[in-house]
C-alpha cells in the first residue's frame, strides 16, 4: 500500500545538493595518515591534543547535576536574568555609562551565531523607523561565509564589504579600511570584530579601533561588534573589549553578539549574548526582540548559561577563571613564538610578524589555493582557506612537522 | 564624552512596545493570593505542586557530568546522530517503511519551535521547486499565536486556517475539519497535531485520522505534524503516533517537529527534532538543511540530546522510562476524572465528556473572555482564552478551589 503514492513527484525535486562546510572536519575524520594535524577547527585545544573542561567549569556542571534546589523548567524567552546581567557588564564593565544610564539590555542566545540571527531580525525589522529595512550591511573581507549566509537569510539582501586584512602584509590595513568607512552609504550597519577576527586572527591596535569610532561616528555608521573570544587575545578581558567600550563611551548605539565558547570551553551548551546598547525606547526594542525569539527557538538553552552565570557571580570563581583565560591565551602566544622560530631558523624569504603580532587562536599564512592544497592532500595538515590556521591545534608533537610543512609549501614552486 | 551624540536620534525609534505572551506567568508570579493557582503553564507539574525530575534522567544527567570520556566540542550542525536515529525510530518505529527505504532523515532542533521554524524555511526555499513559495500554509482555528509568528517569520505569509475545535461540544469537529480541508488549495502544508492539540488538548480518533489522511491524499496536500508530547496523551508511545505512522504507510512526504520537553522533562535543555520523511532527493535536501541551521543557531545544543539518545539507546532505561511516561499520562487522566466528578457533583447543567475524553495535559472549557477574566481576577486562577488549561497542575490541595470557581464561573451571569 506505501508504494502506490510513490510515483508522484516530490516537493522536495527542485532541491539540489550543496556542499558543506563542514567537509573539512569529514575529510580530516577519515584521513588515515598518522601525522594528520587538523588546523581548521573551530575549538581551543592546547598541548593534550584534545580539547579539556576547565576544571572549574566541570565542578560548576557537576554542582548542578545534582542540586536538588533546580526544578525542570523553561528558562525566561531572553533567558536568565543572572546570567544576561553578568555577561553585560563583562563585556562593558561594570561601570560602564551605559549600564549606569539604564540604556543597555542583553538577550540570552543559542551561540554566538544565535546573537547574529537575532541581531539582524532586530536590525531589519526596526532600523531606522523603516520596517522594510535589507541593508546595506558592510562586512570584513575575507569574512566566514556562514556570516554573510546569517545575514541574509535575516532578510538583509544587501551585503557589502570592507576590505579588512591585507594578503601582502598578512595583517590589518587599516588605511584601506578606513578609506571603505569613509566611502560607505550614511547610517549602514558595519560588523567589526573585537576579540580576533575569524578566519585571519589580524587585529586592530586601540590607535586603530580610535579611527575607526570617529568614522563611525562622522558618518553616524552603526556598530554591529562580534566578540568571540574576549579574554583569549591579549589575556586581559578589559583589553578586548576595548573597542567596544571606546565606542559606548562615545554614545554610539551599538549591538555587540557575545560568544562563551572558547573563554569557557562550552561549545556543545551553545551560550551566546547579544547585547544591545541604545540611546532610548528600550523596553519597545526589548518587546521586539522577545517576539523575534518566540519565532525563532522561544527560549534559550539553561545549562550552559547557569554554569557562566554561577562562575562570573562568585568572587573567587572569577579569579580562578580569569586565570584560566589567562593562562590559554598565554599557551597560544607560547606556540606562535615557537612557530615563528622554527619557521625562521628553517630560512627562506619572508617576515614572521604575523605570526606572534596578533593574540588568540586564528593566524593566517596569506597561502594561495595551490599551497592550501598541497598542505591539505600532500602532508594531511588541514587548513583554512588564504592559510588560515587554528594555532591551539598545534603541540610539541606536530611542531616540526607543520613547520617544515609549511615552509615546503612557502618556498616550493607550487 | 560620552553623552555628545545622545541628541540625535536612535536608530530603533521606530520600534513600539508589544505585550509578552508571558504576562499571565508574569502576572501569577506577582500575584500575593495565597489560593492562587498557575494552569496557564507550559510544564507538566504533578502532584507536588513544582515539576520535578524523572529519577532516570536525573541520573543520566549526573553520569553525563561526571564521565570522563566526553570532551567539550561542539555537535555536527544536525545534530548527534545517535539522537537523530533514536528520535526517528521513536516517531515511526523501528520497522517503519520509511526507514527501511532509507528516506527519512532526522535534524536535531532547538526544541520545537526550532524543529518548526527550520521545516518552514525548508519548506518556503523548496516546496514544489518554487524558490520563493510563500503559502498557503493551513493551521488549526485556534492555535498558539506563536505557531502562527514563527511561519510568517520564515517568510510563509499566506497563513490560514482550518476548522479544529468546536465551542458548542468543547471537542474537535472532524466534520468542519474535513470540509476546510477539502476545499483547501492543492498541495497547499496543513500543520497537524499529533499527540494533543495545543491548547484545546482536542484530539482525533483514529477513524477521524484516516480521513484526514484520505483527504490529504486526494488534493495532494502536505502534512506538516507536530508531536509535542509522544506518549502523554494515550499513555502508549505508539497510539499516540499513530497518524504520522498511518501517513507513512501510505507513502505520503511528511514533516513532523518531535518535542522530548513532556515525556522527558527536559525544559530548559531545549531538545526538539525535526523528521523528513521523502520520496526521493533525501542528500540534497538534508544538505540545504544543513545551510539553514547554519544560519539560525549553527549547531545545536548537546545535553539534552545526550540523555535522550542514552536513554533510548539502552532497553532497560527505556523499559523505565516508558513506565514514566505512562504514569504521568495515567495520572492526568485521574486528575481529569476527579476534576469531572467533582463538576458533576456540583450540579447545573453542562456535560463532561469534554474533560475526559482526550489524554494529555490540555484540556479545554470553552469559557467566554468575561468568565476567563472572572477566574483570573476574582479567583486568582490563571488559564488561558476560551478556559483551556493545563490539568497537570491541579492537585489534591487545589482541586475542590479549582472546580468551585470553574462552576461558578460557568454558572453565573457574567
Amino acid at each position: 500500500m506505501h508504494q502506490h503514492e510513490m510515483s508522484t513527484c516530490s516537493v522536495f525535486d527542485g532541491a539540489v545538493f550543496i556542499s558543506s562546510e563542514m567537509k573539512l572536519t569529514e575529510d580530516f575524520k577519515r584521513d588515515t595518515h598518522p601525522n594528520k594535524v587538523n588546523l581548521a577547527g573551530r575549538e581551543y585545544v592546547g598541548e593534550h591534543g584534545h580539547t579539556t573542561w576547565l576544571p572549574l567549569v566541570r565542578k560548576i556542571k557537576q554542582q548542578i547535576a545534582t542540586d536538588p534546589t533546580l526544578f525542570p523548567e523553561y528558562p525566561p524567552i531572553l533567558g536568565i536574568p543572572e546570567f544576561t546581567q553578568r555577561a553585560t557588564e563583562l563585556a562593558l564593565g561594570k561601570d560602564s555609562p551605559a549600564i549606569v544610564e539604564s540604556r543597555v539590555f542583553g538577550i540570552q542566545t543559542v551561540g554566538s551565531t544565535g546573537a547574529v540571527r537575532l541581531g539582524a531580525e532586530l536590525l531589519r525589522s526596526w532600523y531606522c523607523s523603516s520596517s522594510s529595512w535589507s541593508g546595506p550591511i558592510l562586512l570584513s573581507s575575507p569574512c566566514d561565509d556562514s556570516l554573510t549566509g546569517t545575514f541574509k537569510a535575516a532578510g538583509i539582501e544587501d551585503v557589502q564589504h570592507y576590505r579588512y586584512w591585507d594578503a601582502e602584509s598578512n595583517d590589518v590595513c587599516v588605511e584601506n579600511m578606513v578609506h571603505d568607512l569613509e566611502n560607505a552609504p550614511e547610517r549602514c550597519v558595519v560588523v567589526l570584530f573585537a576579540s580576533g577576527h575569524h578566519p585571519t586572527g589580524a587585529e586592530l591596535s586601540q590607535e586603530d579601533w580610535k579611527r575607526v569610532a570617529e568614522v563611525m561616528m562622522k558618518r553616524q555608521l552603526f556598530p554591529f561588534f562580534l566578540m568571540s573570544a574576549q579574554g583569549l587575545c591579549s589575556g586581559s578581558l578589559e583589553q578586548d573589549a576595548w573597542a567596544v567600550r571606546h565606542c559606548v563611551s562615545l554614545g554610539l548605539e551599538l549591538l555587540c553578539a557575545q560568544s562563551f565558547s572558547y573563554s569557557f570551553g562550552l561549545y556543545g551548551e551553545r551560550v551566546g549574548h547579544l547585547l544591545c546598547v541604545l540611546k532610548q525606547n528600550m523596553l519597545a526594542v526589548q518587546s521586539q526582540a522577545e517576539k523575534l525569539v518566540q519565532t525563532l527557538w522561544s527560549c534559550p538553552p539553561m545549562e550552559g548559561a547557569r554554569v557562566v552565570a554561577t562562575i562570573l557571580s562568585n568572587p573567587a570563581h572569577l579569579v580562578e577563571w580569569q586565570e584560566s583565560v589567562k593562562g590559554i591565551a598565554e599557551h597560544c602566544m607560547l606556540i606562535r613564538e615557537r612557530l615563528r622560530e622554527r619557521l625562521r631558523l628553517l630560512g627562506g624569504p619572508g617576515h614572521w610578524d604575523h605570526i606572534t603580532k596578533p593574540g588568540g587562536l586564528y593566524c593566517c599564512f596569506g597561502l594561495n589555493a595551490q599551497q592550501v592544497e598541497f598542505l591539505i592532500k600532500r602532508k594531511h595538515i588541514y587548513l583554512l582557506p588564504h592559510g588560515c590556521l587554528n594555532v591551539s591545534a598545534i603541540n610539541s608533537r606536530n611542531l616540526d612537522y607543520v613547520a617544515e610543512a609549511i615552509h615546503q609549501a612557502m618556498h616550493s614552486q607550487l
